[in-house]
């Protein structure tokens, strides 16, 4: 048959759509695929997420949102399932990974609910527990799982977001009564941001700088954090506390975010959380890590889990987006090629499926490279795989799939809203709110731009550590090593062997643009030789005065955030590869790599400018590019509503009136009402059919 | 001087910044010349949309915003301004072009207050006007112009919105009682999306199939307008007419946009607007254009303003975003190179530069053109030249500009609020809200995809109709024609003479990017070639039957709507170029011109695939491209500030938190501390240039 079957069918699995070759998706299998390592979790956040109680209302005023979400939050502690990360004698499960899992499913309930139990929980706790020790966990956790201590994360300033070694509160050691002072010096160091301050927090963990006294003068530790407490049991601040509402927000205002600043507040000595430094009474300072940098990169990185955690939510909310479009585009129809003819559904156009399916590919890439970082994650944590190195992998991981995902979601938010028209804008619809909920996702836990370019300065640092004098093929074997795992590695990768006098037909070209390893080589060349340049450029660079270093630096800032960009890119085709290898279904198999080759395909034609530049590809194949794209697009269309079927979201997860099924019954009332009027003979004649009348 | 005089002066116009070479900005002339055609009315809106009376209040809920917004239209009618398109006779000033110059102005005030009085005026009493004849004008207009009829103009349905000649709601005469009969067939046919249809709506101008009882079958004479009241005085809907509220939206959250159905409601025969097409008693339909297909497009024709206003509006937003995120990037700093350097400003970083002076760039190109096209409606509506051509030219233009510009407002919005980091997603700056308004821009007055296949039928149109047989150098020139003025093209056009074997320093490579006949060259040759490919491809499509036809088209939808869209680029830099003439101020000239260079080679940038994919750039000049961006970079860099000066936007219209100075005097204030802090000698020292403690 040549029409999906979802036109009859409603959002429950049904029979999957076979195309005109016979291919067909296998959606029950395809969609458990997808729900990973952790399936039962995520089924049961599922429900959790689509629970009356946790969605949205939409219309409420701020304060309204608030409270609900906040009494949504003590919804979530009585229900369970959002203590997972901590240990077991708190009512946890020890299980890091399976709580991210869980958590980044609630972004369909609410963001505004989902962020602010991350505040709590991922933030506020989480800090508790991987920067404090046993005492301060004892102390708190429990009151902090419970919700009976609410609180915020204090880390931002007005004056510094991304750059929080430059932080400029401070907590003073004084040594005559053993306690902390903690202060906000000017303006610029309010604290700035934060979920829960502007008022339900009754705590902080403040990140200050730690001051000790010195043998013979103050001596500046660096960033550390603090439990301060900073209001009373009636929701007053407490002397020396101050704050104020950042107030109404683009989206995710169910939170309540607000500022703080601290006039000199004392807090016991023990409230410093001590795991990677501590203060002795007489006021001598130590750390089991003796480089400030090393230490201070340490604590960020127990932190690393709020970024693996928007990298799923980002990938939850665009899978919802493209099941609310995609079932839109295949029952909603506009413009018809001849009077008689039936007006054509959406997802029959051209355009509406480059719209659609290029991004739909994006999304299993991103999901499938989003799996990877969170087992990644989990084995750091669960302490299965914990070295440095694999805790530095993992931030550098998170740091390039983090930006890539946000503003993925971003994007198809805002292209399915358009997709969708008129319709797309209403509340009821979805679209539009969820986008301005994640808008936020781009900048916070790290500006994406930020991150990027910290991921640039890692690939450059391997670069450097490991090629100084090596040849290109070298370089070319290492970027592949970065992104493909041991299997797919242990075969080597082709060499290129395209030349610019490459002949041969279309079909040909066609073969090679779809063989996996033309992609990969293309993909990987591309952030080797980006790499490679910007060494190049840099050498030397670090040997000069820092402000000189600096402004080379700067020359080539556009180039290092390209090639991050290019090196998440790849990073989610070679997880979008790897993830073939689990699918036993020809079928199912058949269409994800037709989707994988849209997705591989369709960042080289988005970057065809370098690759012709540097010879990489021929003109002649070159050229196939776009019309074997939109063959991909014609090929994979029967599918699209199996693989958003595929990401198991029901109405409850989804609750859009336009994927309801709501589109077609209009559709079938409004054929039905013309065939009858037809039927009757009533039906009016055009006037340009008729003879004129006068 | 080498810093940007910004820091010290507030917004109101102060000494331009000279960069090392001492070119600068005559702020106070371009701001004049920005101003263009109607400088008194803008300066006069822009006042009002400085007025608090107009103001949007964040945090309102929906109904005291469509409260507040409802007044504060009757506060426009009772301070004079909105009225301008109108005759004279009713107040107005009979001034088409004036009057949307000061209505796009009002973006800035809520753009809720803009849209309902476009609702008002622009659609409702535009239709009344254009539509409607003597009669109907003096019945209704002065009601209308004074806020006693408020009313929707229905047009949309649930399933129709750009296919307007699809909808399904009929108006079919009763011969017997001579009286229209409107009726909604089904639930697909309610009027959907109607601003004034909630709530405030007494009246509609209903778009419905006209439909005459024949002298033997009844006839449809296609989509017509009819007056149809709605509400009675208490607001209850009348017998007969019935409707919902589309509640709440992504944005333009002022306006009570709703939906309305019909259940055989009848109204007299004079309240068909009759201009195009009339009734007798009868029951004789006569119509002064012949053609159903032409004067269908007349009508929706004679409404085209509200395209030429989204442009504009969507103009002045991209502006005002710029105006924040450019004060705030040279205000705000982030990272150091060293402990001992003062940290950078955001404006001072590549990457920075890259997000917001290309934008910029485009903003100043898409004002340019926008001024153009309003003198172009001014010229039709004004009757100064009202010809059939000069009407589809018009209409042509605004198809193209309108998707362009709002495309590039939403973009601009979101790029300046991402470069905000969290500041800019406080209502407090702007930036998250008015992108939450604007997004409706896209698809609202014609999907911008829609648009823009019009667009690229129109040029395929000409093409056919003039060079079938012509070869590709005509073709070029033809292209130049629709883009250049007659001043411009009597010089006629430099031929390419670049080949692949183009040799020659970087120098003479940047010499050739910066020559405007190299620009021009090659963004006309990319539009020429892409129409002549599609026309190729498409030849004789037009000879199968409609759906073989369709499905050829089909196939190449995504290049239809890329060549339109280069086409629009074209436009926009055309329009650049040719404002570049009026600057008679040297160095205002020379930093406008590296805009302008800016704003054309990015296109070339982006687009670099084609170019090298046809042979239109060697792989030399290419990669000269890159670098060459960078240095405009640079070289405008200390004009920034003075670009967006230029705008003309003050406190009262940006209302932003962040690009009021409260930055710098915060960065001013730490800076003060650290000095002060330093000079008593009991600074901190960091850790890390102690030795050992213990």
């Amino acid at each position: 048959m040549t029409q999906p079957a979802s036109l009859t069918r409603t959002l429950a699995p049904g029979p999957a759509a076979a195309d005109d070759a016979g291919h067909a998706v296998d959606v029950g299998l395809l969609g458990g695929y997808l729900l990973g390592r952790w399936p039962d979790i995520r089924r049961a956040a599922r429900r959790l997420a689509g629970d009356p109680e946790l969605h949205r209302l939409d219309g409420q005023s701020m304060a309204e949102h608030r409270r609900r979400v906040r009494d949504q939050l003590q919804y979530l502690v009585d229900h369970g399932g959002v203590h997972r990360a901590f240990p077991a004698r708190f009512g946890g499960a020890d299980d890091p990974g399976g709580n991210i899992a869980g958590y980044e499913e609630l972004v369909l309930a609410d963001p505004s609910l989902q962020i602010k139990a991350g505040v709590q929980w991922g933030l506020f706790g989480a800090a508790i527990l991987h920067l404090g020790t046993t005492g301060h966990h004892e102390k708190w956790l429990p009151d902090i799982l419970s919700l009976r201590l609410p609180g915020a994360f204090a880390m931002t300033e007005t004056g510094h977001g991304s750059d929080v070694s430059a932080i400029a509160t401070t907590a003073t050691y004084d040594l005559a009564s053993g306690e902390f002072v903690v202060n906000t010096p000017f303006r610029a160091a309010w604290k700035d941001y934060l979920g829960n301050a502007a008022r339900d927090g009754k705590a902080a963990v403040v990140f200050a700088k730690l001051i000790t006294p010195g043998r013979d003068h103050p001596v500046d530790h660096g960033v550390h954090a603090f439990m301060v407490p900073i209001r009373d049991d009636g929701g007053a601040f407490l002397p020396g506390v101050g704050g104020e509402d950042d107030g109404l927000k683009g989206g995710l205002n169910g939170i309540d975010n607000g500022r703080l600043h601290f006039d000199n507040v004392r807090i016991p000595r023990a409230n410093l959380l001590n795991r990677y430094g501590d203060v002795a009474p007489d006021g001598t300072y130590s750390s089991p890590i003796a480089s400030p940098g090393r230490r201070f990169f340490t604590m960020l990185g127990t932190l690393v889990q709020g970024r693996v955690s928007l990298d799923g939510a980002a990938v939850a909310a665009s899978k919802a987006a493209l099941a609310i479009a995609v079932r839109y585009a295949n029952e909603r129809r506009q413009f018809t090629a001849s009077p008689n003819a039936e007006e054509q559904r959406l997802l029959d156009y051209q355009l509406h499926q480059r719209r659609l399916l290029t991004r739909l590919a994006r999304t299993y890439a991103a999901a499938f490279a989003h799996e990877e970082l969170l087992e990644r994650f989990h084995d750091v944590f669960s302490g299965v795989r914990d070295t440095d190195a694999d805790r530095e992998d993992l931030e550098t991981l998170a740091a390039v799939l983090k930006p890539l995902s946000t503003w993925h979601a971003l994007d198809t938010l805002q292209e399915c809203r358009e997709a969708c028209g008129g319709a797309g804008f209403l509340a009821e619809n979805r679209l539009s709110l969820l986008r301005a909920d994640l808008d936020i996702y781009a900048t916070f836990e790290g500006d994406n731009n930020v991150l990027l370019q910290l991921v640039a300065k890692r690939l450059l640092a391997d670069y450097a550590k490991e090629f100084r004098n090596a040849d290109f093929g070298v370089l070319a074997r290492w970027v592949a090593a970065q992104a493909a795992d041991v299997t797919l590695h242990r075969t080597g990768l082709r060499r290129v062997v395209q030349t610019v006098a490459d002949t041969g037909s279309d079909r040909r070209a066609a073969n090679y643009l779809k063989d996996p390893g033309t992609q990969r080589e293309l993909l990987t060349g591309r952030v080797g030789a980006m790499v490679a340049e910007l060494a190049g450029a840099l050498r030397g660079a670090g040997k000069l005065p820092p402000t000189e270093s600096a402004k080379i630096f700067n020359r080539h800032q556009h180039g290092l955030i390209e090639a991050a960009r290019a090196h998440g890119d790849l990073l989610q085709w070679e997880a979008f590869t790897r993830a073939l290898e689990g699918i036993r279904d020809p079928g199912t198999l058949e269409v994800l790599t037709w989707l994988r080759d849209l997705f591989g395909l369709g960042l080289i034609e988005q970057h065809l400018g370098w690759y012709l530049l540097n010879g990489r590809l021929s003109a002649q194949r070159a050229r196939t590019l776009g019309p074997y794209l939109n063959r991909l697009l014609h090929r994979l269309r029967p599918h699209a509503q199996d693989l958003v079927d595929a990401f198991g979201y029901g109405p409850e997860q989804l609750r859009a009136a336009i994927a309801t099924g709501a589109e077609a019954a209009r559709q079938q009332e409004a054929l039905a009402w013309a065939r009858a009027r037809r039927a009757s003979g009533d039906f009016p004649v055009p006037e340009k059919y008729l003879q004129p009348e006068g």
